[in-house]
């Protein structure tokens, strides 16, 4: 009995969709970046009971984590519960996921041949997993909020393909690019290929909006950034028509003016960005999103509220959609995140 | 036999003291951030026979490890071999090194009451040590190149304090910021009183001048960086009028124009700030140090040397001091730090 769930389906909560065409809007629509995760009980009973990838893998706990967040606090969209490093699992990198110590690549890139042996795979295919829990949270979702899709950046991947596990500075992928500048750009390019089609397959399998996570893009400078991130980016934005999108690359307040100017519907800002600069930077002609800093969520309630609405006020409720400037932390209360999603919606209603 | 080493008696090699008070310089001044350290294989031979506490406390192996890099590399400056952390352990801060996982306070601060039990301790006895190494470094010195002190700004000292060990968001400490404002100002306080007697101490060993580092300050939004970092930078700065003071605030390119207008000769940059940038923040008014992105020095040497001059073009060769964005990573040979140091040596004379 599965419904219709077209894309011209809008869902009944258009905030969101507004907001990234830009349109007028009773007051901003609110998420957050990783609402669909650790802070939540519901989601640490299925934590408990599941592994990392049986979560991912299981269109039906994708469903069910996704929508924790919407059901517990009436946020107004739902972001796909899934992992970046899909995509480098999906191009045959060995990836686990050590307890306490974040992921792991352990045939990670050492050398030019290993790029040369790099086959797209056929994302199709190896990510119908991801595809198959979209259309369930979609059902799930029954039409009520927008569902929002995702991928990591090209850099962001590659780091972790080079690097084999996380890192403060990603020496390593770096030191790559430097030593072997055309193998990089050749798996950066291999990267972006494999995520034009997974953005497709998301795009095909309903989601209403797509997010592009550059989380390490800020580790380079504003030149390195020109040279190892927007090129991949600018090719994954353009590619996606049929939905807005919105590009977070994290620490890369220098490149607004030049993320604004991309075929994109929205720029993710972190809370080091005010929004006095980034309307100047951007002009005022696309939509941001953020930036609430995570930390501020381990304010009393009360406080967060009036956080939140100072923030609205400096962004303007148009054009802004309400969010964190990175993930939420596993350590907050239900409670604090629910103040701030209150805060949302009570605004210019006091 | 010691010489006399009055704060009168200027090094030979002006170029950094010259750089500092704005005035022309035939090129820029070079030095690194951590130069006196891991990447330099003399220091490893110390490093292995000695704890790092016995390091730092013994004068005649400060002054051997201070003067390791301007022998070997020939550096414009000598910065002391010592650790920000000197401050919190004169505070009776039980603070360890632990292998492989950086500094560690047993004791971190997470109650109101710890913080009212903190006494400033007499710190021209309780770092006496860190004195003598001066006095022993400026000895080994003899007078070739400038000698800079250095200690963590409050805020940086803070987050080890209450948070007990590195973190990459140091939540816990803003934690105690948000639930106990009055107490972490009166915690920065007490730290900032206890750093100014550091700063003149020394300053009277015969420092020729003095860097703060604000290593953690980039954690903040603007307007936290405003609150619970500057007003305590300020009273440091201003407390410091014998020799010529650098402010290197990492991640804190929002508020370049506010601390160009602080009592300091210089502002450090990490790599993320364009020198135009830059420039056009301070409107060219304070001497800049940095930016080369540490991992840049994985670079073949031939491509670092070009960078350097790039570099150095950008910023141009006056007000300018030749650095890091941040710390030289203790992978990097010895070549390449010295190509590094070269390319300044050898700017427009090719």
């Amino acid at each position: 009995m599965t419904k219709n769930l077209s894309m011209s389906n809008l869902p009944e909560n258009t905030r969101l969709l507004k907001a990234l065409k830009g349109e007028e809007v009773d007051r901003p629509p609110v998420w957050m970046m990783r609402q669909a995760g650790r802070y939540l009980p519901e989601y640490q009973v299925l934590r408990s009971k599941y592994t990392f990838f049986e979560r991912c893998e299981t269109p039906e706990l994708v469903a069910e984590i996704t929508t924790q967040p919407i059901d517990r606090l009436g946020v107004d969209a739902a972001i796909l519960f899934s992992d970046i490093l899909v995509i480098p699992q999906a191009l045959d990198f060995d990836v686990t996921i050590e307890k306490g110590e974040g992921p792991r690549i352990h045939n990670n890139i050492t050398s030019t041949e290993q790029v040369d042996n790099i086959v797209v795979a056929d994302i199709e295919d190896r990510l119908s997993y991801v595809f198959e829990g979209i259309k369930a949270t979609l059902e799930r979702l029954d039409g009520k909020v927008p569902l929002i899709g995702f991928a990591g950046a090209p850099w962001t991947i590659f780091c972790y393909a080079v690097e084999g596990r996380g890192s403060k500075n990603f020496a390593k992928a770096k030191q790559f690019c430097f030593e072997h500048p055309e193998a990089a750009h050749k798996l950066l390019q291999k990267i972006t290929d494999a995520t034009i089609e997974y953005a497709k397959g998301q795009v095909n399998a309903g989601v209403h909006a797509f997010q592009l996570f550059d989380s390490w893009a800020g580790l380079w400078s504003p030149e390195g950034f020109a040279h190892w991130c927007m090129p991949y980016i600018k090719q994954i934005l353009e590619s996606i028509t049929e939905v807005p999108t919105i590009l977070f690359a994290k620490g890369c307040w220098y490149a607004l003016k030049d993320m604004s100017l991309l075929s994109c519907s929205a720029l993710g800002l972190d809370w080091t960005v005010s929004p006095e600069f980034a309307r100047a930077e951007t002009e005022g002609k696309i939509t941001l999103q953020g930036n609430f800093d995570p930390t501020q969520l381990l304010m009393p309630a009360e406080q967060i509220k009036k956080e939140v609405n100072t923030m609205i006020n400096r962004f303007g409720k148009d054009k802004y959609i309400v969010n964190l400037g990175h993930g939420i932390l596993p350590n907050i209360s239900v409670d604090h995140a629910q103040a701030f999603v209150d805060a949302v919606k009570e605004y210019g209603t006091k």
